[in-house]
């Protein structure tokens, strides 16, 4: 999921100052892109536009990210980078309670804002399109599955990781998507209490 | 939910023959909304394109069924006709093993394709627009939760259905939508064996 440090070489014109590269052009263009999924989806999403609202020539866009998915899945990367921070130190804590701290991580994630946009730009877009749920599959299972299903020490540790997101991912669905009363409006608490006892028996039950 | 058995009246000319009015016109109209509102979603779905593959005026879809979203609903309703007669039938069973009855119910409708795909276009619609999840809310709180909840006696129970909810809304997202190894690839019977255990510790631990 990384993008390379590097950017591809392609065929045709290097990119020049007139296209708009320059110190911040990558940055710029992720920005945008970011923007432009959220707003239209996967498939909707143009190329013309993610160019336009960074400043830069179409060309410049492809130079960089080459396909349309790998410039999804860095818009991904990007929107959730501190969420992929934190979830790289979930299994710091051990065996023990790792159920819990997935339960509130995850869940965490939805209760803010700021991080809840841009998941739910994700899910629309996996929801609807099968490369940007091939790049959403790659994003979770690299970053949540494994690391937890690593702690379990299981022969079935990965089915129970899934099995122990699912409940998390449907809670998230219902109580921030979908809205049904009353998992919609009762407190972050209750809900993490409740979820971290079934995400607790997958995993270790 | 259910679509009034007579159409409401509505101001303006009434529907003639030539705007495609006559026996199955209804029929045709929300067959043709199933088409668009799956291929299209919410947003994406025109009134016009449903009138033309019904072969009717978009007056008289509207006619029938007023605004958009109660021409979703319909759609909705017609592609999970047979899903929600079996929804009907599940307190009949008792409360000793509803965990059970309820997952194998969900995940079967996701199970089999006939019925994945009108579900796949409800989800779709519901996580890219209010309107359409409000729908799906209203859809899944009558015909699902209430239904469940009401078998269960305590204080709590529409939390306790709709925590059980999300364990089967979250397995059906990773197993047939995202498609997570090896959740996707497991066996039916594993999956339910699994997914139940949560399900009956929502509703009965």
């Amino acid at each position: 999921m990384t993008p390379p440090e590097t950017p591809p070489r392609r065929r045709g014109r290097p990119p020049r100052a007139e296209a708009g590269d320059g110190p911040g052009a990558r940055e710029r263009i992720v920005a945008a892109a970011r923007a432009e999924f959220a707003e239209r989806g996967y498939d909707g999403a143009s190329i013309r536009a993610v160019a336009k609202g960074a400043g830069v020539d179409p060309a410049l866009v492809h130079h960089y990210f080459g396909p349309k998915e790998r410039l999804f899945a860095a818009a991904v990367e990007a929107g959730l980078a501190p969420a992929l921070a934190a979830a790289a130190a979930l299994p710091e804590g051990g065996r023990d309670d790792v159920g819990e701290r997935m339960t509130r991580f995850v869940l965490g994630l939805w209760e803010d804002p700021a991080t809840r946009e841009p998941l739910l730009a994700v899910v629309r877009s996996a929801v609807a399109n099968e490369t940007a749920a091939a790049v959403f599959r790659e994003l979770v299972t690299d970053r949540l599955m494994l690391p937890v299903a690593g702690l379990l020490g299981v022969a079935d540790a990965r089915l129970r990781a899934e099995l122990a997101a699912a409940q998390l991912v449907g809670t998230a669905m219902l109580r921030y998507v979908i809205k049904v009363e009353p998992l919609a409006s009762v407190g972050f608490e209750t809900v993490v209490a409740r979820a971290a006892a079934a995400v607790r028996a997958h995993l270790t039950g």
